[in-house]
């Protein structure tokens, strides 16, 4: 797997070497089996111990870099948020993947899988607690630190409450569109837009344009999030550059379906489908086609359109240089038409 | 169960109340189900949310308070770091409830009983992150805060890293004497000296007696642990206040018996019992003289006494008020005794 993915805006790539240095300087260079089960989970070590690269594409860090350069500050200020920042995302999936029974990412096993659910839990919360010395253990000026942390921090709480829903969500068959919207936007919105008002920060921006860069991201990831429900069902795999598996053969509860599930029709060929063991092709149609009927294909779109203009007034009301904007203009393209 | 636990000292229960009132305003008081599960791992709720007091001892918020008095500070400057100290201890028992598949707690079901694994994970993380929002969250002075931080957060590095070990060494038949008492040292003696270094740096204290009275708090601890694992396996009840089931009637891997399973002889009878479905009062009592005749019990006193001493030189190390002196000589003395 390629380290620099194809498509990824320019302004999110060009750290990822010195990223890449800063987040291996974080896991202590200790030699045990935890350190060793981190180095497996960030994807510089196969299941053996021996070295490989599996990093995938560090966004977040990445985003946190151009939220520093953005406000005209220096990338290395930022280096800590980062850093911390990337390994925060790393505690959560492998948190996610004991809860999800999830059984492999970017194609290598869970860490559970390999480790135990024990033993994968105590890598969550070594990841999390690294993360916290990265951003706060080092040098750096101590109010620009807090205030980071803080950004970081409320982003975890909201993710971490946004998991509990996720996890809540399951038993639950009357789930309305809101609490869908809020639980996605803090489990996966929360997190991509703290990294680019930590890095504002860090570097020295202003607390208010740091949290409107916040915002932004914010919104973008939810305008991804949104089109990606709507490609996890009707998306096919030319366009996506994902497999043919889409969100309705792994039975999972996007916002179409849990706007399908408001409808009693549109409801039974949904709960007729997800009680099968498998579902078939014929199945999946249905199911795709009957939410279409009821328009939640356009209530992804215009979620997602929402979201993105919601960005671009937030961008409008900052004033950056040209190329600056050209940057954000890029990013977000990417995140409307692709994944974090 | 009494808030105000019998034998404890008074330094040590004299900001009892106002920890409660802390610790509660640092679970904010939105309404979701995620805090209320969080209010019943506190104390302060039944698993139907009525409101219930079993708050436990918070030996370790108050060593902190005591900390910031022990170097002539205020314990309120010190109230983020024994709230925070508090808030991971009790996130690290929910994690290690649902690794050690615990079922009760203070006569309580555990959290993963209630809220299910996945959920359980989750009110840790959540613990976690309301810990650091107390410590750092707040008004304060910024390189007071980020002091006591790195403090803690080395402790629950440390902590996850002998909790791993704890886990691996279940599986191990080889684990050495010294190999034990650093998974002890980490898991147990961590969060014991933490607390008493925070608060002494969050009440101004100068940073070399605050790592005096960490390193006084960790030798306290690790002599408890060492006494404890005694009276585990020696101790009768009436001696211990515990109930009379003990450490091997349990298959528990303590100091005593890791020591037995490095001895030929005695590990045959470790052995011979730990695989029985259930040891009767004959085993208890076989592997008990076995590991004496081997001197277990000896090296349990001895590391105990050799703990307490080293505090006892760091101590004495210290220009202290003869009042302080006094205090922490009580505090020591219910530490070799009791529990924490």
């Amino acid at each position: 797997m390629p380290t620099l993915a194809a498509g990824v805006p320019e302004v999110l790539t060009r750290h990822l070497p010195a990223i890449e240095v800063s987040l291996r300087a974080a896991i202590t260079s200790e030699n045990s089996e935890l350190v060793s089960a981190a180095r497996y989970v960030m994807g510089w070590e196969d299941a053996s111990g021996a070295s490989t690269r599996n990093e995938g594409k560090r966004i977040r860090p990445a985003l946190c870099l151009f939220g520093a350069e953005a406000v005209g500050g220096s990338a290395t200020d930022a280096m800590p948020g980062a850093v911390a920042v990337e390994l925060i995302h790393n505690f959560s999936l492998v948190h996610d993947e004991v809860q999800d029974r999830d059984a492999e990412r970017h194609h290598r096993p869970t860490a559970w899988r390999i480790f135990g659910e024990g033993q994968a839990i105590n890598l969550g919360d070594y990841l999390y607690s690294r993360a916290f010395a990265a951003l706060l253990g080092g040098q750096g000026k101590a109010d620009r630190q807090i205030a980071a942390f803080n950004v970081l921090n409320r982003a975890v709480s909201r993710m971490i409450a946004g998991q509990w829903e996720d996890i809540a969500f399951e038993t639950r068959d009357d789930v309305t569109v809101e609490e869908y919207l809020a639980m996605s936007a803090g489990k996966t919105g929360a997190l991509l837009g703290a990294p680019l008002e930590m890095g504002a920060l860090l570097a020295g921006g202003n607390a208010e344009t740091a949290a409107t860069l916040g915002r932004w991201g914010a919104e973008v990831g939810l305008a991804f999030q949104a089109w990606d429900d709507y490609l996890g069902t009707w998306g096919d795999s030319d366009e996506t550059g994902k497999s043919t598996t889409n969100d309705i053969a792994r039975k999972k509860k996007t916002l179409p379906v849990v706007y399908g599930l408001a409808h009693p029709a549109a409801a039974r060929v949904i709960r007729g489908a997800y009680t099968l063991p498998a579902l078939g092709e014929r199945e999946i149609e249905a199911v795709a086609s009957t939410l279409r009927e009821i328009g939640a294909d356009e209530l992804c779109r215009r979620a997602a359109s929402q979201h993105a203009e919601a960005a671009d007034a937030l961008l409008a009301s900052l004033t950056l240089p040209a190329d600056v904007r050209e940057h954000f203009r890029a990013v977000g393209g990417y995140f409307y038409q692709r994944g974090a």
